[in-house]
């Protein structure tokens, strides 16, 4: 059954209201009503929520709870984060929000904020040990992770709208107080200096990220899991000091003059904590709030399995044979391995899996090319947890299940050495797994690998007649040749 | 209840098991196998199947009974055409048949198959009187239709693989004597001469056009209703006389050595019934045997709204919301006319209807960027009964349902004059009708417009409260005023 969980964010720079519809089986956002409301503009000279402010975000929330009565919402949360939480007026803003969208905001506190951005990135990262970072208009949240768990949370109120009002920086000086401003704030987190990943939500790094990929000249298909080195976010604190920062690709026009505060903040962070690079992710604190409820305990067991099996069932009409698929294909990949024709690694072993999940669920746009159209499905939906390297290489895999010769594409500048050999042995285990699979009925229970002189025997365990298998299997040898270095011969 | 066909087409050139699945609301292809059989190879010198012929098309045969057993189709039509049809030891390959496989397979009388092109191109096309062309690797068929039913039909031992045998065209003479066979042929055929449309089906036809479409430098989705001119068709055919056909880019390597006599059969065709043109349908034999069984009397009532309804229901969880935008869009459309702000036509209408049906398929690709998912897939799946540069015409009018100013983009040369203008009608209604169906919820049941001086002012019939949909029209303002020149005023 599906049901709709609606989430109404209002941020200091924007108001969203989040749509996510789930089953048992697989979620996604449905729907987005987005207004740049601001409602802290004015806020950190005066202390209080100003008139004009308040009442576009009155309107707007008015507008959200006619939308989510109108369209049979099950649920709605909706939060409120730095600007509100500060303000001398907050009581006066809710009551009036009470009255004339019939809607409580809960107002988060500094630490619940920092939660459910926490709980965003570990949920949508394979971050284990390091720190989340959660900038947003009026503050920013760190959290320390442990073996996936908080162990520690901060907020400190150096969100990009305030620091802009604040130091509106670009000319030196005013820049050099920022950065002043913020090293002493973040003294107060000792535990910043120590080891792990740092996975960075929010807006601004949304926007930086996307920036930093362009600027990079990769393939852009999201952001997920993009890797911003602190060089790069150097160069494009420098385009932003020395001209519009809207001007960026990548950056988007209505956050222009908020994103050089906030990439300085980052900057800061980057600085105090030794870190030599930041992972943004797409999720943030409205997937955070949703997470909450749709996780047993708030975390997803297996991020990078849990993506996968989220995709898969919302396309794959037959997964029984995707799951098999997957099934031969490690083992072959596994025998191939144990055989001692390819060292890959686990991560390695992942994509596999993960191709072989995937790998026909382009027949949902058409028949025709749906090797294709897998590839697309998968690019566009994204994978959590999965690099972009990582989910190209899962793409292409299922583009070359059919037919045609493996190649990187336009992912080229993602790669790594040795990332094409790589992507030929995907492409030639999960295709040797689906022609096994051919007949669709698992007839094909398991398979070994036994290696004589230049030949690789695969050999079937069956339970039945296994001709279609064999005959479909033998036809890969070309491929096979190419990513094993040996003959292959299917008994 | 999804159920499942296959259809096996023994034909002269190549065998295909094809899967169609289908519910009460929508249906699609599958699953495929293909085999390049030739089944008919060295049949016009000896006139029956020789036996290595004969023995790859009973291994075809076996390894298509176990796929059907072991993926539990639910019915099973095999069917035969010209090659086995005309062998003189036809007896002996259908009881080797039914011995190795278990399958009958029925031979289909000439008149049969024609029949089966002839369902195909009209449920695939608006075709409504003139010629159905089916071109096989062993004979080709003629149908005359007229207002969509078949009213005379022949078949002629015209295929491209015994035209192949017998002519080998290339060089002058050769050419030229099978143009005089043809012709001569074509004489019994008097009707050829009548007006109307002349559709054409089949794997040579498909070979052409794809590669007439990537000469004229036309972006390819699909032939889908690609019409190619008698002048392209004869540059074609000059190129595969004067060099390997296979290198030409459309035409597929299996079928290189045999499409310079089947494009001069074609040629023939409009030659006798001086047509100026071809209009191709991807649809051939398989879809005409699954036609039969899916439409009550074998044809569609109305082949554009099935392909829109086919579509919309594979992908889209909300149909009342789509049908009701669909609904104003043609209110607003219609208004628009009647007041004089535009002159569409009928064919416009259709067109905003269908992207009104269409505008939110791709959400089931991702929230993100849907709107660009709605065209990949409305592209990619494809809308038989409409033309490529109508297909385009729905998918950018998709593209642009919520923000950018519409573009004919890639499809530029696809256009007609005017259609830039007319694509911002599309958009500037779906996005209208979109914004007062915002809260998806039916509240704006319709709508009526006035146009006063230089302002057209929508007014709103609803059930509850519209500040939701006036709220969002309103926004739309500035695509409504470059679509219609006028100032939007939504009251």
């Amino acid at each position: 059954m599906e049901r709709r969980l609606a989430v109404i964010d209002c941020g200091s720079n924007s108001f969203r209201l989040v749509v996510f519809t789930y089953t048992d089986t697989w979620w996604k956002r449905t729907d987005e009503i987005h207004e740049a409301v601001r409602v802290g503009e004015g806020l950190e000279a005066s202390g209080a929520l100003q008139p004009a402010p308040m009442e576009r975000a009155l309107e707007t929330l008015e507008l959200y709870a006619h939308f989510c009565s109108a369209t049979g919402i099950d649920e709605i949360r909706p939060v409120a984060t730095s600007a509100i939480r500060d303000a001398s007026n907050q009581a006066e803003f809710l009551a009036a929000a009470r009255e004339r969208s019939g809607l409580s905001v809960e107002v988060l506190p500094g630490p619940a904020e920092a939660r459910y951005g926490y709980l965003a990135a570990v949920n949508t990262t394979t971050l284990s040990d390091g720190v989340v970072l959660d900038l947003g208009g009026g503050s920013m949240q760190l959290t320390r992770v442990a073996d996936r768990a908080a162990v520690d949370a901060r907020s400190w109120p150096l969100g990009a709208v305030r620091m802009t009002e604040r130091f509106n920086p670009g000319k030196r000086k005013r820049t050099e107080a920022l950065r002043q401003h913020i090293a002493t704030e973040l003294a107060s987190a000792p535990w910043l200096g120590e080891d792990g990943r740092l996975v960075a939500v929010g807006g601004t790094v949304r926007n930086l990220a996307a920036a930093a990929q362009l600027a990079a000249g990769m393939p852009s298909y999201g952001i997920q899991g993009y890797r911003v080195s602190r060089d790069a976010l150097g160069d494009l604190i420098d385009r932003f000091s020395s001209g519009p920062p809207a001007d960026v690709p990548g950056i988007k026009y209505a956050r222009g003059d908020l994103i050089l505060a906030g990439a300085i903040v980052i900057d800061g962070v980057l600085e105090a904590g030794g870190f030599d690079a930041f992972e943004a992710t797409e999720a943030g604190l409205r997937e955070g709030v949703f997470f909450e409820r749709l996780y047993p305990g708030a975390l997803s067991s297996d991020v990078r399995r849990d993506a996968v099996r989220n995709l898969a069932s919302q396309y794959d009409a037959d997964f029984a044979h995707s799951e098999h698929v997957a099934r031969l294909s490690l083992e072959i990949w596994d025998a191939l391995r144990a055989q001692g024709l390819h060292a890959g690694d686990d991560a390695e072993r992942e994509l596999v899996w993960a191709a072989a999940m995937l790998h026909d669920i382009g027949v949902a746009v058409d028949y025709d090319d749906h090797h294709k159209h897998s590839r697309y499905l998968i690019l566009n939906a994204g994978l959590p947890g999965f690099s972009p390297r990582e989910t190209a290489l899962i793409g292409q895999a299922a583009r070359y299940h059919r037919k045609g010769t493996p190649s990187l594409g336009e992912f080229e500048p993602e790669m790594r050495r040795g990332d094409a050999a790589l992507l030929n042995r995907l492409a030639a285990c999960v295709r040797l797994a689906e022609q096994l699979e051919r007949s669709r009925d698992q007839t094909v229970h398991a398979c070994e690998v036994v290696v004589l002189d230049g030949t690789a025997e695969l050999r079937l365990r069956a339970s039945g007649d296994t001709r279609i298998a064999r005959w479909a299997a033998q036809r890969q040898g070309d491929l096979f040749k190419r990513a094993f270095d040996r003959e292959l011969s299917v008994v």
